[in-house]
Order: C-alpha cells, then sequence, then structure tokens
C-alpha cells in the first residue's frame, strides 16, 4: 500500500475544496456538535459529541431512568447493553457478535485478559510488551504478575518483538497503533508468531477502533481491548470494550469475579460459578448511562462503514503530511509518525523542540491538537466528522504560528464562491 | 435506641399527612422528577433522577464535552473528579476528604481493597465474611485469592462473626446494611474486635450510605466500598466509592495499576510508581459522564443533612411496619427485617410464599418495590424523596393485593380538602 491516496504535489485550495465536495461521509459531520470556528484535530483522544449521542443519553437518563426506573433494567434491556453494544463494536473490528463486551474501562479489562491469559499459558513465564507502550498497559501487567516469581514482563522494541516471541512467551501485549507515533504494528505478522510458538497475543486497539481496518477474526486474534472515547466517540471515561477469540471462550477465566459474570448473577448463591461465553467477563453493574452514548456513536461510525472511515483516514492524513512537506515555513517540523499511510493510524505526530509552546498557541487559534512530552505534537483526524479543509486550515495556522506571523485566520471556505 | 422513633398505634391518615406537613425534608421530594401516581419504593435498588442530577448531566455532555472537549479534562477539572466527588461522599459517611475516591464499580473496588487488605497482612490465612452475603462481594474474595493456597475464605453466620475474629483473620469482609434483610452490623463493635485481633475490617456500605448514619473516622474503619446508584441516586451504572483510612495510605497498593493511579500520569514512563495517597487507588480514566449526575446528587443529600435523613429513614420504615402489624389483612406477611429501627437500614422485608405474584401485583397497580428469590418482598424507603403519605399507600394497596380486592387507586391526598 504504497501511499496509494497520497496527494502527489502539495494541493491547492481547489484540490482541498473537492476533496470534501467528493466526500462520500461529508454529511456526517453535521450530525456532530462541534463548536463553529474550532478545528478539531484531538478525536484521537477525545472523540467530539454527535446529536446521536447526545439524544441518546437524554432518552435514558430522563425516559428510562427518570419516568421507568428500576423496570428499565429489563423494559430498556439494560442488562443485556454490555453484550449488545459489545455486538456493535464487533463490527467495527472484524469480531463475532458474541466476541466482544463493552463494560469498565480499558485498564481494568487490560488486567483480567492478562490474568486470564496467564491462566491458559501456566507454565510459560514470560509477557512481551515493548517500552514506550501506552503507559496504563505495561503498569496493569505489572500488577498482574506482582508477587509471582515465576513471570516476567519482558521489553523489547518494536522492531525486535517479532524476534523475541519463543516457547517462554505466554502472552504479547501490544498497543496495534502507537498512541504518540502512530506507528501500526502488523497484526497478522505478530499473532501468527505468537501461535506458531504457542503464545497468546493481547492487543490494545485504542487508537485503531473506528479509525483502521481491522480483522480480528481472520487473524485469529486472541485477546484485544479499547477505548470508547476516541474514534468511538462515547464520552468523556465511556466504557471500553474487550474482546475474546470464540476459541478462549470455555476456558479463558476473569480474575474479577463480579456478580454480573456470574452464571445466574440474580440467584444470589454464595459460590461464583462463571457465566458461559463472554459474559464472565463482566464484573459489577453495567454503567447504562455510560453506554448510551457510545451505543449510538457506534451506530453512527457502522453506517458510515469502516472502509469509508478507513479510506478518508488515510486521506486526511496524507494531506496533512504532503501539505507540511510542501510548506517553506514548516521545515522545523520533523514527522514523528511513519511516512506510509498503510503502516500509520488516524493521528500524525511531529517533533518540534518548541513544541509545547506552538501547541498552545495553536489551540490559542482555535487548531486543538495535543502536546506529548518530550516533544510531540499529535494531530488525529477522525474521518466521521474532519473536513480535508480542516487539514488545511490546521496547516496553514500551523504555518503562522511558526513563522511567528501575526495570525489571521485561514479562510479556505470564502473560496468556495470565486471558484 | 429503642423504638425511639415508632409509632404507637397504627396512625390514622390524618397523622400520616401531619407527618409529612412537619417534615423538614418535605421540599426536597419536588426535586425528583418522579413520575406522577407511581409511589417509587426501589431506591435502595435504583434511586431516582433529581432535577440538578439531569441537569448536571446536561451541562457535562452539551457544554463541557460538546463545546469545550479535550480542554475539560482541566478547565472543568473532570481529571479531579474522583477526588472532589469522593470528598462529597466523605461527608456523608464520617470519613476525611481524602479517604474517598469515587471510580470503577463496587465489585472492581471490592477487588481493590481486598488485594491491598491481604497484601497489608501477608502472614494472615482468613478472609471472613458470611453466607449470604451479597453475591458479588463473596465472589469477589473468591477472586482474588484464587490460586493462592495459603488463604481461605471463611463463611460465618452473623451472629457468630464477631467470635470468629481471631489471630488468623487477615479481613473481615461485610455489608453493613444487608441488603435482603436490612440488618445492620454493629461496625464499631466488629472494627474493635478486628482490630484487637490485629485483623483489618472491609465494609461494603452500598445498603448503608446516604440512608443511615455512618462515622467511619470515629470507628478507625480500615476500608470500605459503597455503591452510587442506590440512596445516592447517581443514576444507573453510576461510579462507586471506595474509602481507605488514611493509616494505610502509605502502606497499601492496589492490585489495578492503572495509569490515572500513577503518581505522573503524564510522564508516560514505562515502570510504575504508586501516586501518593488514596489516588493511587484510581485505574483507568474517569467517567466524566458518569461522575456528572452523581455529583449533583450527592451534593443535594449534604444539603438535607445525613442526620435528618436517617432520622426521616427511620420514620418511614417504622410507620411501614406499624401499618401492616396493624392490618387485619395483612397477617400473612412476615416481617423479614429487624423490628428495632436502630438495628436496620432503610429498606423493610417481608416474606410471603406468594411473595412474587404480591410484588408483579403491586408494580401494577403502581407501587414499585421488588422481589428477591425464594419469598422476599423488599420496600426501599428514601428519605429525600419518599413521604409519609407514599408508605401508607403502599399499604393500602398492599392490603387490596392480599385481600384480592377490586383495585381502587387508595387517596389519601384527597382528605386534605376535608380535614
Amino acid at each position: 500500500m504504497k501511499r496509494r491516496f497520497a496527494f502527489s504535489t502539495a494541493p491547492a485550495p481547489d484540490t482541498v475544496l473537492a476533496c470534501d465536495r467528493a466526500d462520500p461521509l461529508a454529511r456526517y459531520r453535521q450530525r456532530f456538535e462541534l463548536p463553529p470556528g474550532t478545528i478539531y484535530l484531538d478525536g484521537n483522544s477525545l472523540g467530539a459529541l454527535s446529536t446521536d449521542a447526545r439524544e441518546r443519553l437524554h432518552r435514558v437518563a430522563c425516559v428510562e431512568w427518570g419516568e421507568s426506573l428500576i423496570e428499565s433494567w429489563n423494559a430498556h434491556d439494560w442488562i443485556s447493553a454490555p453484550e449488545r453494544v459489545g455486538a456493535k463494536v464487533a463490527a467495527l473490528i472484524g469480531a463475532r457478535a458474541d466476541e466482544v463486551l463493552v463494560c469498565d474501562s480499558t485498564s481494568v479489562n487490560l488486567f483480567k485478559l492478562v490474568r486470564a491469559a496467564l491462566g491458559l499459558r501456566p507454565d510459560r513465564s514470560v509477557v512481551l510488551s515493548e517500552p514506550g507502550n501506552f503507559a496504563t498497559d505495561l503498569y496493569v501487567i505489572e500488577g498482574a504478575i506482582a508477587g509471582d516469581a515465576s513471570r516476567t514482563l519482558r521489553l523489547e522494541p518494536p522492531e525486535r518483538v517479532l524476534d523475541a516471541i519463543d516457547g517462554q512467551t505466554a502472552l504479547v501485549v501490544l498497543t496495534h497503533v502507537h498512541y504518540k507515533s502512530a506507528a501500526m504494528h502488523d497484526l497478522r505478522a505478530i499473532t501468527d508468531r505468537a501461535h506458531e510458538h504457542g503464545a497468546l497475543v493481547l492487543w490494545d486497539l485504542s487508537h485503531s477502533a473506528g479509525a483502521v481496518e481491522l480483522d480480528l477474526d481472520a487473524a485469529a486474534a486472541d485477546m484485544a481491548v479499547g477505548c470508547g472515547y476516541k474514534y468511538l466517540n462515547g464520552g468523556p471515561g465511556a466504557p471500553a470494550f474487550l474482546y475474546l477469540n470464540r476459541a478462549h471462550h470455555a476456558t479463558a477465566l476473569s480474575p474479577l469475579r463480579g456478580w454480573m459474570g456470574h452464571a445466574r448473577p440474580f440467584a444470589f448463591v454464595d459460590h461464583y460459578e462463571p457465566a458461559p461465553g463472554m459474559r464472565r467477563f463482566l464484573c459489577g453493574t453495567p454503567s447504562a448511562l455510560g453506554l448510551a452514548p457510545l451505543e449510538a456513536s457506534v451506530e453512527l461510525l457502522i453506517e458510515a462503514g469502516m472502509a469509508n472511515l478507513a479510506a478518508k483516514s488515510r486521506r486526511l492524513t496524507q494531506l496533512f503530511i504532503d501539505l507540511i512537506a510542501a510548506s517553506s515555513t514548516l521545515g522545523g517540523l520533523r514527522l514523528a509518525s511513519p511516512a506510509e499511510a498503510g503502516q500509520r493510524g488516524s493521528h500524525v505526530s511531529y517533533s518540534h523542540p518548541e513544541g509545547y509552546a506552538i501547541m498552545r498557541t495553536l489551540i490559542e487559534h482555535g487548531v486543538i491538537g495535543d502536546f506529548r512530552a518530550p516533544d510531540i505534537l499529535r494531530f488525529g483526524f477522525a474521518p466521521l466528522y474532519n473536513r480535508f479543509e480542516d487539514v488545511w486550515i490546521a496547516v496553514k495556522t500551523l504555518e503562522q504560528v511558526v513563522s511567528g506571523d501575526d495570525w489571521k485566520r485561514p479562510e479556505l471556505g470564502q473560496r468556495r464562491a470565486v471558484t
């Protein structure tokens, strides 16, 4: 996939506007309640509020909770929401409907699955990950093996991970799209290698789900987790998802034995008996309020189509990279993400010694990205609501900020009347 | 506290109405969006929606998320919400402000604290609880000691718990107010006994917080958890709270090492370093949406005053018991809760062989309680929004249901015009 979606040279404003006009997903932007005048390029950190999500949350809070009260657990099927929303997330990541649950946080779900995986590989000593993986992944692994002298966490740089998998590897835990660089692991190749050696793989899809195409089923992936509040647009602190391949449903056990994971939660018996299938990975009472906006948002992504979303993601990030590469004033920015669209997720990072100050100024001018220490400017492109025009305005604003020019709002949109 | 609040005989309707007129908390009912015509006696299972909670949720969703997006983590202090709301819950349970966090579910918090307690008592073998404790508490303990041959879960009936505490006891895990019977443990006496033997106590306050007075500080309690969606009215699946006495802040460790519990969560270093104080018991990203209605609801409880709430709770439950005791048609109901107000929480349970059918019919007639197998009718009285009138109507409806009379809505309120 060699820059299939690249613009051959820095596109002219007319080309950018033409991209938006031809975009089959353009109509979805109006289904989001984005603040006027803001160019929001941080949907990889917190996705935006859609009208559907707002309305669904309102309905669950005011009608279902407010009017039907306790009866809503059955009448509005709150009780099945983790599985119902899980089945929808499954459609976005190439999983089967009964292989995904939505519940708890990404960190809590990581803990469940790391411990479940170790239970499936009792005689193997190594959990393998990479240094600089998203921090919670490493901390959770440390916690999951704390006090167990027979297990160690081994960190190998991404280019050495494949070769580090061997007969002692119990589990490989990797983030598919790196939170800082957007570099994407070869999910299939690493899963295959792990299986050749009898190891399991747990993928953190937090920066992948809703942005890049995934086929966990085809890859025979073992386990995965992912975040509900990034590209899935579920709202701040939304419940996370966890995936477990059917092959492990009968044997994997959750260390967090909550009543909702019991075979008969309302029998209130004294001893734990794991529910059949994925449901044993539930723990406490589902967050009906938290699940509501996430469900509506995931439905929007399904409607837009994951292949369309992923294709637009690649074009947006490539346009951003091409415009910066062609800019005479932005030579001081060093691309910190893969140049090849097929090797990165839906955000693009640049390093710059003045990165922090540049990002603060950009944000003051209404272009919202974020900064990651020590010097990374990070820009996320959410294909459901970001326009090609947003990319152009962001780069023009960045040029003004870096060159120290007096700020004048770039107005690509005005050209519409004269072209 | 010998039925201090009891009505000496079954009160007449006028007395019931006078109770409501004299109730210093009467004005809070109108701050809840209860469905007209419903007598809601299930706030011990799912608390009702207050206007404040609805408006706070709307503000956090539409203004903070929708308009300020990622900036809200700082601009609207989402990042401190677990501690900020925790400090408010602390005021309801007699804890110090820095001893409570709101995050995750009750079950997940139980797991954190059981494991933390075992870490503090490495050489003791027994976790002590009671049979018939709320199921998730027992399941979580089973999960927390699974695979550790040096620990066992010992279940002793409530009347034998005190004597069962000995030098081998690492931790006592009890629900303060029993979810089914409403029987209340003597928190102080059990905590004292545990401390005499060097053991720790973890209290589940799910059916206590917001309904009965607690003074964890005075009792020198070690640990506690509790539910956000019962008397705290936080909404379905609201985040739960956990309490840890300051005495253990420097030494207790969470098994769930998420990034939010790290000393420097945004440094993204590879190794875990627990945050000082309670914050190490955070795990993943806080649920800003889930915390919003809970915070508003807890503020209402604080405004009403915990002493007022607890006093009204005792009067409501006593009125219910007295009316049923005086009823010639309700002799088949057997009180399954303590008769003494000081020994029970804010719900009252009765057993009846036809309990399931009776509760379904009651619900059809707009009196919402719940049923717990095999034969328990459970009625919860939330002092913030339940009226004495509700109690009277519920009993009159129950009389009609049990006697098989044609249903005619009891209308205590109509007497207001003629008395």
